[in-house]
Formats: structure tokens, C-alpha cells, sequence
């Protein structure tokens, strides 16, 4: 099922054009359904908001019952098994220590007589998650989009999830609950985008959307850049495992069935040393696969998007992941501290035997929102900054700008802006 | 010429809808034509830039001289005027300094016996810096794009800029050299951000493009995104000036008209408590205008977008810069430092009476690339950060994992996800 491809021999190295390309470009009909949709809800508001729960997710709405009371929160409580409200508390804690650390402070400098420059850091005041519906309605994911948010001080953030007649999962009510969330309506698809960017009588105009969701609401978010800030461009997920000898087929094959059971285009690939690791983890693959629920989807993954590149060095093997860029890096080798110095794109590194990658999807605190598809060369994990706004601060005495006068005058000068000069030179007649 | 608006009266003190919107939605004709440029590129590589540069800028380009040659840059020099190469010398070690105090280690935290989280930091590898052609081809510019990339540590700068029959400004070609391009490419428009994005036989795939261009430059990097990076998405500019009856009419009119002088779309506005300077700065607007090299340009755009707010106090003032999110913010008032913790949304702030906004725009080291129209609400001046990934690091040990495994393997199955249970569960079986 999954191919080996043997690079031993391959002086170039390059893994280019051996693996299938997973991203495309934007599809023109359904920017044209969504730019029509966004117009609507500008136009509407409110109205266009029902209109299109209920000809999309056929639930009627009123102004009233978008937004989810806090009975129906408190009512998900008694919904959800207590053991399970526990692990989302835990797991919360975590992903707060961590973020907690990503924060930064606004600083100063004066390094010249009468000159300070400096940034000052502020939190984006109104934050927009987006939560899918259906089996994509992940609690683990409400955690990671929202705790960022408010680690970083944001004092408002608004959840939006498609209505259905069955209502909101309740674990993602308790997730978004406990993550702090403080208000939650009950809309989806594009429409909640350009609600979210626009405004409505009900819903707030946000500063940032972030969070998953399909092609649909992912075009819109593109489409309303520049009126908000979004999150990264989320493609199909992937891991890379780089292994010698020394790791565990068993393990690896494991968690490349757990990134490989997310969609038919995840991708998971094992970059070895081993002739012997790679052939028992191709055996462990189909093994494990059996008996997994979601085995029609791994065996498609596998198929069509999964690799087992064998190398002549660990050097190679890095080379090779740095290519890929993965979303999600394993390094099960004997010392894997000693390979994060060749490590240069890369979403989230696991180092070792037993770091896991669900450990990263649920528990450990570090996001679990990651660039995907290769775009690790550029995106980093959802983190802290990300809802941080940073003011450049300038303060020049009449002094110091008096001594730097006449290279400013000079420099606007030569670019034909006069008035700048004239802004400098007017202070001193 | 200026409108005044008097909110002294005005409870809600809302100045959205009183001031016209500057955003507007991509126009889909624009898209269709970029998107053929794109593709074209994409399948054609070199053959497609030579096409467009024959057919757009009147030139004939060859693969050879598509590159610009160290001769060429070193020509540049004796065509500069030796006084300007020094200011440019001197800027470029002021952008330097301040944007070496931005940057950041990576980090690690070992808080639970047998784990270690953190965070690694790397320089993206190859970044694309467009450079317009024509009367928007500023030195300033390419210092300001390119010393935060050279900063954070990318090795491979490349900078695009549209081939002239006369070829390029010199002083654009000192700047590059002096701030540390690598390379220097004579292609521009839409075909330029094609070829950044996707590489061709002769320029290289970047990780990132920063830059302005006009409406198809800047509509191909939005297209792009998601293949690279790109830059915040640049709109007009904007100045606000926030002044108390201690600032000084002449200075706060020529900073104004400094910042009107960019473009008829540009808005320059003064928000003061005092009824007797807006009275003075509307009059020293008229008064300095007039013997302005662009005062036609400034006219219109003090007609259009510019405008004198009256408000009762200092607190009401800040409250209405903050809705307009302005790109520069100028405290001059008698105590601009105490005003610092009410700013909430601006790119830049400038404090005091000398700090002029053209000297943050060529000198003081800050970066004069800023959130425009209002985006500052969620976009931050270009800086270091905007150069550098992120990846999550997580190493636990066996024992670290034994302990939370319950945990973990909940929280996997309460999403259906079995795999990714069974992938902690198998580590202990």
C-alpha cells in the first residue's frame, strides 16, 4: 500500500516532484458563490444570517436565539462525562503554561541624548473563532484557538459553530467554556466569516477570525483579509518521521496511522536509515491498519500521499524533511537533541521514542494549529503574538532631531517628497 | 478646503461613518487577468517574464540580462550623489540597531520531570523584496524591507523591480547594495510575485515577498499567499495628529501636508482639544500647501479624506484615534508620554513636538512599513519577527508520558479519533 522509495542512490537528494503537491489555487467558482454570500450579510446583517440558516442548515433563527444562552451551556455540562470535563481542564492548564511563556513585553531604548525608541505590545481588542460542525467539531481545537487569544489579553473573543437541529456538540460548549470564550453564536459557512469581518445588529465586527473550517469558509477568510486579520492558510496535515535504527516500528507505524486516519490527502512519511526499520514498518502499517475504525481513510492517505524514503545518512534525512517541511516532525533516533540543529523547517518537533504526536494534538500545551503542507518554510504554530498588535514609539527632543536634520531634508529631498522636508525644516526658521 | 467636525457635542463620540471607508474588495476582473499572469508563469517560467517585459515594459530581456550585473551596481554609485550615499549609510545603521533589539531567542522549559517544551527559531531561507518602478521607487523603501529580513538572519535576499528602458534608479540600486541584496532581478508586475512564488529557471522560489506594487502587484501576492507568505495588505496612508493648545499650529500643518503629499487617497487628520489651533492649522494647511511641488495632490486628498476634529478632552480624543487605528499617531501635547497607555491602535506613534513623522519615515530606525487604513487594529509595522519561524518543540520521556496517557487516550477517543489513541496506547502494551 504505502511506496518505499530508496534515495540511497540519489545524489541530488531532492524529494521535489516525487511527492504529489497537496495545495491548488483558489477555485474561481466558489469565490464567486462566497463574494455573493459576503455582499448579502454586508447588505442584511441579521437577515441574510437567517436566511442562510435556513435554507443551508434548514434551522430557523431569530436575532434571539442566535447567541447560545448560558443555560445551554450549563445544561452541556450536565451532557458531557465528568472524567472527560477533567481532561479539557488539564489540557487547558497546559496550553495556558505554555502560551503563557510566549509572552512578551513592550520595551524602550534610549541609547542617544534626548532620543527614546521603543514597541509597544497591545492585545487586538475582539477575536473570532470559528468552530466547524459535524465530525469536525473538535473541543481539542476550541482549546487551541481560544486560550492563545486570552493568554494574550484579548478581553473579547466570539465563537461561531453552524446551527443544527440537534444542537451545538456539547463537548465544544465546554471546551469553549472553560477556554473562556464570551460569546457564542450559533452561525456558519460564509456567512459567519463576513459577519465576523463586517458586523452585524447581532455579531460584532472582530479585529482577527481564526480557527478550521471547509473550502467554503476558508475562501471567505481569504476574501476578507485586510478588513481583519486571519490565521494561516490551513491545507491537508502531514508527518514526517525521520528514524535510525534505534526506534521502535511499532511506535512509528502508529503515529503515522494517527496522522494518516485525519483525511484522505493527510500524508504521512518515514525517512529512514534503516532498510530493516522500513520494512517492518511497512509491515506494522498494514498490521495496525486492520483494526483501526477509520481504516478506509488511512489506507487512501497511505496510498495516494504516504512514503517511506529510505537514506544513506541522517544529514540526508534531514535534508530531505527540510524539503518537506511537515507539519508535524518526529525524531525517533538515538539522540534526537543532537539533529534539532539541522531541523530548519519544521510546524512542531517531537523528540524521541515517546513524544508522541497526539501527545502535541491534546495534551503537552504547545498549539496543535500548525502551517500545513509545507508551508512550515514560512507559518509558525498559532501562538500568543499572533493577537498581539506592536506600535513602533518614536520621541526625538528638538535637540536630537536638530542634529539629524539635514540628512532627513537630504534623504526626502532626493525622493521628491517636499512636504516631508518641509515638516523637518519648518521646525527650525 | 479641510472639513472641521465639531464632537464637543457629540455623546457617542463615533467617528466611523463620518469618515469615508478606504478598503474595498477585490475587483474580480483584476483577479482573472493576475490569475492568467500567474498561470502563465507557472507553465512557462523565464519564456513568460521575457513575453511580459517585451510586452509591458517595452523591453527586450534575455536570461542573462534579466539579472543586474555587479557593474551595473557599481555604476550605480558614481551616479549617486556622494552626500546622499552617506545619508543612506547612516539610515540604514539606525534601521539596523532598532530592528536588532527585536530579536528573540529561541527557548526551552523544563517545568515536569521528564519534559521539555519550547520553542526553536529560524530565519525563513530565501525572501523576495518587490521594488516598483517609476516615481514610486524609493530608496527608503528597499532599506526598510530589506534590513529586517538581513536582521533576522535569512541568507538569500532577492529583490524584483520592473526593467526600464533607462534602467534602474541609481539610488535604488545603492540602497539594495548597502542594505545586502543578493540579487537584483529586472522583472515586475504580476509576472514578478508569479515567478517569487513558484520559481522559473532563473529566479529562485522565495519563502515570503514583501513590498509594494501597485493594484496587480499587490492582488498577485494575495493570489500567491499560501504558496509563500506575503507582507500585511498595504491600503492608503494615514496620519493622525492628537494636540492639546501647547502644540504648535505650523508644525502640526506641516506634518499633515507631509503625509497628504503621498496620495490624493492619503487622509491626514488633527484631533485637538483647543477651538484656537484648529482654527491656526486649518490656516497654516492653506498657507503651506500653496508653495507645495504637490500641492494638487495634497488638496484633493485634504478635501477627501482629510479632516480637523474638535473634542472636549484628551481622553475623548484618544478614544476617537483609536477607532481610526490611525498609521501614524502624534501626540504633540504637553505631556505626550502620559497618553502612551490610551493608545490602542496605531503603527507608529510619534511623541512631542519634534518627533516629525518623516523622520520615522527615513531615519530613526523604526520601520516605516505600517499598518495603513485602519489595520493597525490588527496589523504590526514589518519587523524581524515577520522573517523568522516558530516551531514547537516537545520531548517527553517514557516515564513523563505514562503519566498522562489516560488522559490523552480520553480525550483521542471522545473525538472518535482511534487512532491517535491507539498510538499512546500501543507505547505501553
Amino acid at each position: 500500500m504505502i511506496k518505499v522509495i530508496d534515495m540511497r542512490d540519489d545524489k541530488k537528494g531532492d524529494i521535489y516532484g516525487r511527492l504529489p503537491d497537496r495545495i491548488s489555487m483558489d477555485d474561481s467558482s466558489i469565490m464567486k458563490t462566497v463574494g455573493e454570500v459576503i455582499s448579502s450579510v454586508r447588505q442584511k446583517g441579521d437577515e441574510a444570517l437567517m436566511e442562510y440558516a435556513s435554507r443551508f442548515d434548514n434551522v430557523k433563527l431569530t436575532a434571539e436565539t442566535m447567541r447560545v444562552s448560558k443555560e445551554e451551556i450549563a445544561e452541556a455540562y450536565s451532557r458531557v462525562d465528568g472524567e472527560l470535563i477533567e481532561v479539557i481542564r488539564k489540557a487547558k492548564a497546559n496550553i495556558e503554561a505554555f502560551h503563557a511563556k510566549q509572552k512578551e513585553n513592550s520595551w524602550f531604548s534610549s541609547e542617544k541624548d534626548g532620543v527614546i525608541l521603543g514597541q509597544l505590545y497591545r492585545p487586538m481588542e475582539i477575536v473570532g473563532v470559528y468552530v466547524p460542525g459535524g465530525t469536525a467539531a473538535y473541543p481539542s481545537s476550541v482549546l487551541m484557538n481560544v486560550v492563545p487569544a486570552k493568554v494574550a489579553g484579548v478581553p473579547k473573543v466570539v465563537m461561531v459553530t453552524p446551527p443544527k437541529k440537534e444542537g451545538i456538540n456539547p463537548a465544544v460548549l465546554v471546551a469553549a467554556n472553560e477556554a473562556g470564550v464570551d460569546e457564542i453564536y450559533r452561525i456558519g459557512g460564509a456567512q459567519a466569516v463576513a459577519a465576523l469581518a463586517f458586523g452585524t445588529e447581532s455579531i460584532p465586527k472582530v479585529d482577527k477570525i481564526v480557527g478550521p473550517g471547509n473550502i467554503y469558509v476558508a475562501t471567505a477568510k481569504r476574501m476578507v483579509y485586510g478588513y481583519c486579520d486571519i490565521d494561516a492558510v490551513a491545507g491537508p496535515s502531514e508527518i514526517t518521521v525521520v528514524a535510525d535504527e534505534t526506534a521502535n516500528p511499532c511506535f512509528v507505524a502508529a503515529d503515522m496511522l494517527s496522522q494518516a486516519e485525519h483525511d484522505v490527502m493527510a500524508s504521512a512519511i518515514l525517512i529512514t536509515t534503516s532498510e530493516r526499520l522500513a520494512e517492518e514498518v511497512k509491515k506494522e502499517l498494514e498490521k495496525q491498519a486492520s483494526r483501526l475504525s477509520r481504516k478506509e481513510i488511512i489506507e487512501k492517505s497511505l496510498e495516494n500521499y504516504g512514503a517511506i524514503i529510505i537514506t544513506e545518512s541522517l544529514e540526508k534525512a534531514m535534508e530531505v524533511a527540510n524539503r518537506i517541511a511537515p507539519e508535524h516532525l518526529e525524531l525517533c533516533v538515538q539522540e534526537p537533541f543532537s539533529l534539532l540543529g539541522s531541523v530548519r523547517n519544521a510546524g512542531a518537533i517531537f523528540l524521541g521514542n515517546y513524544s508522541s504526536e497526539p501527545l502535541g494534538d491534546y495534551f503537552a500545551g504547545p498549539n496543535h494549529v500548525l502551517p500545513t503542507s509545507g508551508t512550515a518554510r514560512f507559518f509558525s504554530p498559532l501562538n500568543v503574538g499572533d493577537f498581539i498588535k506592536k506600535s513602533s514609539i518614536i520621541s526625538y527632543s528638538a535637540k536630537a532631531l536638530g542634529s539629524v536634520k539635514d540628512d532627513v531634508i537630504r534623504f526626502a529631498e532626493a525622493e521628491g517628497l517636499t512636504a516631508h522636508a518641509n515638516a523637518i525644516r519648518i521646525r527650525f526658521e
